[in-house]
């Protein structure tokens, strides 16, 4: 038996999207099948609209629909801080938490020499210049390193550390330990001599 | 932070697809954010094309851009069996067994009260009329239940069993057993009952 092509090809673009395998792939061109013509319409008009309309905020490169993003234009954020994350997923991630109420730099990715990406593809020189500007930064000044405690997170970390410290400014690592609701004996070695490391005295 | 909206109706979009909850919808829109126009461009048209494209085989109601599906057409198949299967996933993934030479006919689903499916809805009648075409049908006639070892597969295909029968035809049910390189320690016990009931003696 032929597959039609209009049904290969659908499949073979699905199969390019991150974490959908060939069966997935199959299993949602199938379903795309079953769906109402304007479903369809609907889901294939938000991908070409959301494509058309969104770029990266000029100044923290998180995602938007405008020149600038809507926390690099709300006045009452914190100006003194700027929390470098890799994705504008991970902007989110930590607006959620609602324990941050400061500025964002999103690299767009992290050092991954595996994967051939350099620390120049990254949106790197544009922090720098952020921390450069002549008069506009605040006295005290921190800068949070927010990517993954992966290797390549660490290694993007350390990188923008040497970088970003000689500008005089505070730099700063999220913190390593336990995730809320973590049992003590499901957690590895090292996640538990960083959580140990990272105690902090507690008073009543 | 306020979304943009043509992201949120993005991930609105993709969060209908199966398989895939708020979380995987708002990754999969920030890797279609960060793929080049083109890849987007494709992707889109693959959906409406693939939906403008396809449809049902008028015989055995699997996937095809013909009146006909390829294997209704194809003349060295086998017109004495009909493998009756739930979705046109599973002709695919019986016709990569390649243990079958004869035809489908594709249910579109099961009989699943829970979720409003009655037997109405899907492709009996077409089954039955198949069956009772004058003249066309060979002496010796097989129906092959083939719908999922599921609770709603089990209920589909008695049904059948009860509808087929009468006009005469041998009906059988695909095996239950364990599947190959399974370990019998690891086999649910209603399994290994069904293969044990369903052993076949192996001669030399």
């Amino acid at each position: 038996m032929k597959y039609p092509p209009s049904l290969i090809n659908l499949i073979r673009e699905l199969s390019r999207l991150p974490g959908v395998g060939p069966k997935s792939a199959q299993r949602l061109a199938y379903h795309l099948f079953e769906q109402p013509r304007e479903d369809i319409e609907r889901l294939a008009s938000a991908i070409l609209e959301a494509k058309r309309d969104l770029t990266m905020c000029q100044e923290c490169f998180n995602i938007t629909d405008q020149e600038l993003c809507d926390v690099c234009t709300d006045a009452s954020r914190d100006r003194s801080q700027i929390c470098v994350v890799e994705e504008p997923g991970d902007v989110n991630a930590i607006e959620r938490s609602g324990e941050y109420r400061g500025l964002y730099h999103v690299l767009h990715g992290n050092i991954n020499p595996m994967h051939g990406v350099s620390a120049e593809k990254l949106y790197i020189k544009p922090l720098l210049a952020r921390l450069q500007k002549d008069g506009e930064r605040p006295e005290s000044f921190e800068v949070i390193l927010a990517t993954s405690t992966t290797v390549e997170g660490e290694a993007t970390s350390m990188y923008l550390q040497r970088l970003v410290e000689p500008l005089g400014v505070t730099v700063s690592r999220i913190a390593y330990g336990l995730p809320v609701g973590g049992a003590l004996e499901y957690a590895d070695e090292v996640t538990l001599g960083r959580a140990l490391a990272g105690r902090r005295r507690v008073t009543s």
